[in-house]
């Protein structure tokens, strides 16, 4: 028996109570290392008979049998970050293990995808999710752009999943064949931001993508980091100051936690979306940790909450003008 | 402390172990009981020190601040079915905790917006989730439609939530004042596809929305019921042949498992997409229930994958007809 264990966001401890007793009975334990920020430490505290974790890396898992052929005759548990079918697919070990006859089962855990939901956006209001990768020496892909823009002339907020490069080979060590890795990079809210603003300077200059629509340096942007783990930050800003956060670091102290990151550009902002965005200026609770702080260059200490709200205000009609004029006739 | 706790989908044993310890050391466990099926006599097999666990309505939710004040003192733990912000949302108890200075944690799982990821459709390839209301005396909505279609013509595949009524009343003793509640109501996957039929058949009649795009009775829709639970089920069919299924019940043994459901009307399926959604042909697993049936009334058990793969094939050709030719003058 094959088991896809979800593993939650934060820790081990968010492993469901089914999915421990799922590793206790099994004979191997396999984690997926090259989307995982867990560590092999951190299994060590779970009480499961003294099993070791097999690390699993994307080459072996596409590559290599072995989870398969041992799950023919033994309990398996392949460990998933998140949900097992959630941001980072694994539909095809289950396509290879029913093409084996090998039965599955699927232990679903928290994903990304819906944990978003802790900023105050509504799961309702969302498109379609995107991926923006970095920029490297393989290209410049620039789809995710069209996609937002897709999502916010319907109105719809759009989740960006930023690319995680772990286990990579740089051209040159892949031209030699030479088995070198570059070190893991996590990309941050910073570079997923100043790569819009790339694209969104090219559109400007192009008169059909102006008629289409492009992000304004002026729309907000929520950038969330370690979702779900007990030290997540969210942080509510513009394109614009985040453009500059990134161009000039050491200019602010704005600090927008360790990685992972991930990114929303929200459509429309509805009103009680609105009160929870800028909640930490109207009070301030003991543990703020889930709480969004909105992040603002312009104004001072006394008249902030009402820019924060002229700045959502700026937003919604930015994504209004966007939106297609209905054709009825 | 007010937690907001997930549930995740099944039963307390899918609760988080960091769920589980919060649950040990609050002084009050409330359970939302108004889109739950978890029973009070499953909580009793938990071991919380003999914790009682104390139903909360959608009136009492709404209306009483006993939640909220308890919370200011003491350690409040609110259990939700799934993610506490997943479909679900409970934002508003937050803005109410954030108003009254009292910290808040959130406690996230499993959610049925992530766990569809088991049919094999990815997701990122949905796009907005919609809700499909019951009809009934109070009024026949049929807005989820246009959203659905709108996904349709992006080639997204829309997530229908289908509708849950607990402790409703009926117009009569809504307008006598009398609190005498209806029995609670969960809306088949059958009764959704029927009031699909019924939209599209007054669609059908008008030229300006045949021009827009209708749903026809030959596309895909993928029933799901008791999603993350261990009685899960998976029906593939067509609109054609759900809605026949609604219309002559005893004619044919189908069974689409019990409540809740939900249900997903595909965009354009992919090839790994469409292999996942036929694997029942190709193979017998033993343990078959996080797979998906591909249910047909065409065809002979010869040649019923062929039969299957055509319908699928049928299906993506009637969404990209419904795809606006792309203007790029």
């Amino acid at each position: 028996m094959l088991y896809l264990v979800g593993l939650g966001l934060g820790s081990f401890s968010d492993l469901t109570m089914k999915g421990y007793d799922v590793l206790k009975k099994c004979d191997y334990v396999y984690l997926d290392s090259y989307t995982s920020i867990f560590s092999e430490e951190g299994f060590k505290t779970l009480d499961i008979d003294g099993k070791c974790i097999l690390p699993a890396d994307r080459e072996f898992v596409e590559q290599s049998s072995e989870i398969i052929d041992r799950a023919k005759n033994h309990d398996v548990a392949f460990l998933v970050v998140g949900d097992p079918l959630g941001a980072t697919t694994h539909s095809d070990i289950i396509l290879r293990a029913v093409e084996k006859n090998i039965s599955y089962q699927i232990i679903h855990n928290a994903s990304v995808i819906t944990a978003v939901g802790c900023c105050g956006l509504q799961l309702y209001n969302f498109g379609a999710t995107v991926s923006i990768p970095l920029w490297d020496e393989f290209g410049h892909p620039e789809s995710f752009y069209d996609k937002i823009i897709m999502n916010m002339k319907s109105g719809f907020h759009t989740l960006c999943l930023l690319d995680i490069k772990v286990k990579e080979r740089s051209l040159e060590n892949i031209l030699r064949d030479r088995k070198v890795y570059e070190p893991s990079r996590f990309m941050s809210c910073c570079e997923a931001v100043h790569q819009i603003v790339d694209v969104s300077n090219r559109k400007a200059e192009d008169q059909q993508s102006r008629k289409n629509a492009i992000i304004t340096k002026s729309c907000i942007v929520i950038c969330l980091s370690r979702l779900g783990c007990d030290n997540q930050k969210i942080v509510v800003s513009t394109i614009s100051d985040i453009n500059e956060a990134y161009l000039n670091p050491e200019k602010n102290g704005l600090n927008f936690g360790d990685p992972p990151h991930c990114m929303i550009i929200p459509g429309i902002i509805h009103e009680l979306e609105s009160i929870f965005l800028v909640a930490r200026y109207r009070n301030d609770v003991d543990s703020q940790i889930f709480l969004p702080i909105f992040y603002t260059t312009q104004g001072n200490s006394e008249n902030v909450l009402q820019i924060c709200q002229d700045t959502i205000h700026l937003h919604n009609e930015t994504v209004r003008i966007m939106q297609p004029t209905l054709d009825h006739t």
